[in-house]
């Protein structure tokens, strides 16, 4: 089985992600004569800077992600498929699917990350992460549950669970979500409870390495650390978690009871990066040429997260939104030149594509140069730190200036001026729109692990008159 | 275990389900000197009139479903618990929950109503109906699945699933939801699919009964059916449906590929109406006294959905939020005159809750009235029709009065102000904002049951510093 896109010769580029990076490039290659395959196995764009907004109800899922079909729409030569990429022929050219195999004359692969959980994947399902729409609403889920939990026991008398929660890694996505959980309780859900009071919620931020937000500047790490003190974050850094186990997380001997735990402390690469049969790092990332395309390969290329690339001083490149879409413009250039170039020189030739496939050598590229301007974090309301190189920005104004990076970055029209409202609207209000329960009930080390539904017995029909049999 | 508010004397209420009648009730009660317990199994109240839009990704559920806590935070004699009713103890005036028991002095139950297969459950899995946010949610993403699939085997030049989509039952929610997939076809998902056309997906609208919208006067059912015409959806009165396999749907000997089957035909009571331990009708709607008590305990009251209230004419009351909500205004009305005429009559008693538990006698009662203000369906942009006894309505003056008074009633001013903004862009651009396939991707008759996702070979930690052990 073949994709149709084999039926013509025009060049064809395939981008497996649709994550920052393999927007980006698909955007930069559309205006051209190629024939572009963006295949992801999910039908949305995740904005995944505002994911924590979600995990912590200020934002709905439909309010940062968008169809990937309905992004790139305009460009009548770009195929969006939702499929599951299960490996790569490189000799021959082809992305393996469940389903068929796509050829490519370019492949650029932009698959991203998830979790690592070192070694310890039994602590997955008793700390989520927060890499998808689904994780943030799982997180979701039990935050909003324990405070239910809580108040339900306490209005029965009952000695209730501690209200703590546990936030393990204190990188931008652990101080987001301690800083925004200590918001939540404190102002969201103050005067909601009547047996419990949510303001005496502990929310802990456990960091193994001795400061927060470790590869910003110590000025700023110290500024962090004070800013979630303020929020009512307690931190403790130089602390290893040693175990997790349904309602308590550990360090050596000791054990601090836990309402619900959330991870953010490691990063794996795709297991894809690994299929390409080259050089990865420990954490899986491709170890990229300069020109961010694969030993071996030129006409293969690893961008964003799954790409370990480095700058010019040497020093990796950080997992960040700006990095993936400075790649994908980058090598959509790239490739955009060379077909330019060999068009010129294949004039006249009855297959452009085959010219290309044929063509074998390529022309010496330039190498990736990271254009960075600056990084911020947020912490919670008019709480953020923000590192423009000489300049180091703390607080309201630090936060001004991630609201507005990431109100402008969303991406679609329709997103950015909803979520400008929604913000606008919880910033006066202090509320939090998206405090839905949806799923199950099951809390580790509170419920009990599957609680049966009581079985409805099937009342009789309505007499009706339906397209059912009577 | 006893809930807390059996420590002290003041008169108790408890209301179960936080639905339209619910809710009006426990606002009703909540000024004078009561308290008040709404218990529900969900932390969320839901604008059901709305859930289509949720089923076919024009809102998210965020727009349509507010928590219990924020809506009647204000009421600080109003306790929320979100628990699993499991019975009552009438004798001993108790409302049973799996982890407590909650005395009342008064009970309303408004526990509303699921789907009815007509003894066929196991289609339940091959035809979701539509009552909780999870059922859209499932809706959304087998309708968005269903258009993935077929774009995927089309771009592999496989033999397609057609894409049939088959609504069963044509009355409000039937006829809106086959209206809204027409809808969709032809115009949001238009342009977007490179290897098939959305705007060829044929839906099918089948109704055993002889005419659409049966509760509507003839004239309207004839005015609702051209409209689903125009919109491309047929139509098949008189039409029973034998039996639903993963695929395909039978009437008799014919059969109907479907990618998408939903389940529109019937309706039944919550169970719990069965636990009061008095009549039930066939859909197990409980048969209510004209006061809305049930037989031999006036301190109990059913309302909504969950009851089988009749009007001045021996006619039927429909299961629609107008009588729930009045209902729900007319029983805490009736609590409270009663309650201070017994404060009056027991004043200077010791226990005033006591006084009217072991009252026993209760005054002679108004019955209901339902104040039928007109019934208004909508079919899809621009289409519906409404029926105000004399005045009937057809087209877009009868879409405009249902799109004001629905935004109108939205709880809640946020959503009001965003589901409006949404609706006025979406109306301009024929966008749907919430197109995200969550969860699984298994479609009964497309894909295997169970695809087993590509197991990820767990890469080594990455080596930053974080409270994870090393």
């Amino acid at each position: 089985m073949t994709s149709k896109v084999t039926r013509n010769n025009t060049p064809r580029v395939v981008i497996v992600g649709a994550g920052f990076g393999g927007l980006n490039a698909a955007r930069a290659l559309a205006k051209a004569p190629i024939q572009i395959t963006i295949v992801d196995r999910k039908n949305y764009h995740t904005f995944q800077p505002l994911l924590y907004q979600v995990a912590t109800a200020g934002l709905s899922p439909g309010e940062i992600a968008a169809p990937v079909r309905s992004i790139l729409r305009a460009y009548k030569n770009v195929e969006v498929l939702m499929a599951e990429v299960t490996g790569f022929d490189l000799d021959h050219r082809t992305v393996q699917t469940s389903e068929a195999e796509i050829p490519y004359d370019y492949l650029i692969v932009a698959a991203g990350a998830s979790h690592a959980y070192f070694g310890h994947d039994d602590w997955e399902p008793l700390a989520p992460g927060l890499k998808t729409i689904e994780d943030a609403l799982e997180i979701r889920r039990r935050v909003l549950l324990a405070f239910e939990l809580a108040e339900r026991q306490a209005a029965a008398g009952e000695s209730k669970t501690p209200l703590n929660f546990v936030v393990v890694g204190a990188g931008p996505t652990g101080v987001e979500l301690a800083g925004t959980l200590a918001e939540i309780c404190h102002h969201a859900l103050a005067h909601e409870f009547r047996s419990i009071d949510p303001a005496r919620a502990h929310i802990s931020l456990i960091e193994g390495g001795p400061r927060v937000l470790a590869t910003y500047p110590d000025d700023l790490s110290r500024s962090a650390q004070e800013q979630l003190h303020r929020l009512g974050v307690e931190v403790r850094t130089s602390t290893t978690v040693t175990q997790i186990e349904p309602g308590a997380v550990y360090f050596g001997e000791t054990r601090l009871a836990a309402a619900v735990v959330l991870w953010a402390a490691g990063v794996a690469a795709s297991p894809l990066g690994k299929k390409l049969g080259v050089p990865v790092d420990r954490p899986g990332r491709v170890l990229v040429q300069p020109d961010l395309s694969i030993p071996g390969h030129p006409e293969v290329f690893v961008i964003g997260d799954l790409a370990a690339a480095k700058d010019e001083q040497g020093k990796m490149l950080p997992g960040v939104a700006p990095v993936a879409i400075q790649q994908g413009r980058f090598v959509a250039k790239l490739i955009r030149r060379e077909l330019e170039s060999r068009i010129n020189k294949s004039l006249g030739a009855p297959s452009f594509s085959r010219s290309v496939r044929e063509g074998g050598k390529f022309d010496s590229r330039p190498a990736f140069h990271y254009w960075n301007k600056g990084s911020l974090a947020t912490i919670g309301r008019a709480a953020a730190v923000a590192d423009f190189g000489k300049i180091h920005v703390s607080g309201f104004i630090a936060w001004l200036a991630w609201l507005f990076v990431h109100i402008l970055f969303l991406i679609g029209f329709r997103n950015r001026l909803l979520v400008f409202i929604q913000w606008a609207w919880s910033y006066v209000t202090y509320e939090r729109g998206a405090r839905l329960i949806t799923g199950s009930t099951y809390l580790p080390g509170w419920t009990s692990p599957a609680p049966a539904p009581p079985v409805a017995t099937q009342p009789a029909p309505q007499e009706i008159h339906t397209g059912a049999p009577k």
